[in-house]
């Protein structure tokens, strides 16, 4: 319970600030059009709407737990990592031609809303991201730390974003394409891991001045902990409540998102069974009815249970890591954080 | 003659390293998938292929004329400026639904041409601009500068990108607007002059250790070449010859691009033909008897000659503000350059 209430209080403070800074370009956008401020007011709808506030929470604690005391600054900082999320998923969602976001409309499609035509609100959502992108740097640029740790800390974010934008073309070149698990894992690695749970958590670590052995540890948690995060994602993305999710029922399925989940069920099923599966992931067009059986196949070979099983394993893991830590008092929410995340609304 | 020599000298230079720094990437992709590297490749070629590197040599010539002597160092820094280029014209090709750069292919066509789809083209291409964004701030982060002045320089970089996306979105508001003179050089400061012209010279300014006098003296002739040069621009994207422009006749013309030419040409022209331009700017269906009359129009009000006094004017402007630096003999480059920038194949 104290740790929910812990993550509430987090979540209202990150919003404030994002709020804060995101309203700063809201002056800038007035200064040239109604319209200029009507696009920002739109971005600022999105970004604050619904989200869970993980990564700039994870940064905050990174801090935390290399001994930095948690301040009005390292909040700021924080934000950074918030607009990346933001900036991450306006793009995303153009590539995977996603209309839904966080229980509401993705951008591009809040804007083509306006009347204007889809090729507006897909150009508007572009450069929305690329500014998301500016602003995240810009804030860490002019945040009070010392130069040196400010460095470091913007050399980790752009490490991890060029790792996650290789790992974007990994995701992209391998639609449709028969992979393998080994595969699924290195685009996780390098797509959700980068930037999820490793930059935030290091780029905490090291604006706290924590030491390469600190840094290194939470390394490891980052790694696990992503990749559990991310199956749970997945599983939660084909079976979870869409009240709970903000995307409605089989959007996953019907996207042909590449998961764990999807390829167990393939090797599981009988050929006919294979064959209906083929038609169906990736298919937009598909029937609630059809949506409802490919749930029915997945839930029916024990998918679930394997992908559950394995973010179990690597949240063990990641917990394991924390171990080494010298603080262990510092280190409990980072505990508790493994365990919510595998255990969000499962 | 000496000015096109040194000119020359630098793109070689320059071209060296944005090969050098874009080929690290390309490593990175070989250790994933031979798709992803295929990918990098088209960026690199993309990067590479034609562009006369304005802006790399302002950062170069920044530096110098406050005092840094040119070497490896700001030859190296300037490379993030080029990919700042790239980046953004990449992205505008998409926006601008448009096909052909630099007498090529634009970037999301080349990679629609791998015959996977025309939105797997612009995916890809939304991914590398991002790719080359994040790649451009993390070489000024690993430059060997002093801290205090990488991060300066970075301000500049990300708060000039921040104006740039806010006249970037002005820009598709604008569309099918009635516009005036005075919004038109509003979008052109703002999308054009902050990273066209202003930040590679401040920020080359600023890692010579440029003071707040000289910057400020850098920022005026920015300005007004910012100015000068996009009217350049406007008029060669309508009257160039295609084979210097690299853009097929009469695209700037289709794709019905806002420019001071047309402004003017819309006002001296009869009730008549104003009905016939309407219809035609802004028209990709324009056939290529309708492309001549309208360059006709466009001559016969005399456009071409006001824009150019125009664009002159604010050339000689940008010289002036030069004449208040200390080392006249250094700046003798700058003076060059922006002649050269108004007259080049005009």
């Amino acid at each position: 319970v104290k740790f929910k209430e812990e993550l509430q209080e987090y979540k209202n403070k990150i919003d404030k600030k994002l709020r804060y800074y995101l309203e700063l370009e809201l002056l800038n956008a007035q200064k040239i059009s109604p319209e200029n401020e009507k696009i920002i007011q739109e971005i600022i709808n999105f970004s604050l709407r619904g989200g869970k506030r993980i990564r700039p929470i994870l940064m905050i604690k990174g801090y935390e737990v290399c001994g930095g005391k948690v301040d009005e600054e390292i909040i700021n900082a924080s934000i950074s990592i918030e607009l990346i999320e933001s900036f991450l998923l306006i793009h995303d969602d153009i590539i995977d031609k996603d209309d839904r976001r966080r229980g509401g409309k993705s951008l591009h499609k809040m804007i083509t809303d306006w009347k204007r035509g889809k090729h507006f609100g897909i150009s508007s959502a572009i450069i929305a991201g690329d500014m998301l992108s500016s602003l995240a740097f810009k804030i860490i640029i002019e945040s009070k730390f010392s130069d040196h740790l400010k460095l470091k800390a913007l050399q980790e974010l752009s490490t991890s974003l060029l790792e996650c934008f290789h790992g974007e073309f990994y995701d992209v070149v391998l639609e449709k394409k028969d992979e393998e698990e080994e595969e699924l894992l290195k685009m996780i690695d390098l797509k959700t891991g980068s930037y999820t749970t490793k930059a935030p958590l290091i780029m905490g670590g090291i604006l706290a001045g924590g030491s390469d052995y600190e840094l290194s540890i939470l390394k490891t948690y980052a790694h696990f902990l992503g990749r559990a995060f991310q199956m749970v994602d997945n599983i939660l993305g084909i079976v979870g409540d869409p009240t709970v999710t903000g995307k409605p029922v089989g959007s996953d399925i019907k996207q042909g998102k590449k998961t764990l989940l999807i390829l167990y069920t393939f090797k599981k099923v009988n050929q006919k069974e294979r064959k209906f599966l083929q038609n169906a992931i990736g298919n937009r067009r598909l029937s609630d009815e059809e949506v409802v059986r490919v749930r029915e196949l997945i839930r029916k070979t024990g998918a679930v249970e394997y992908v559950k099983e394995r973010a179990s394993r690597y949240k063990e893991r990641a917990k394991e890591a924390l171990k080494k830590m010298k603080h262990q008092e510092k280190v409990t929410f980072l505990y508790h954080l493994a365990d919510y995340i595998v255990e969000r609304e499962l």
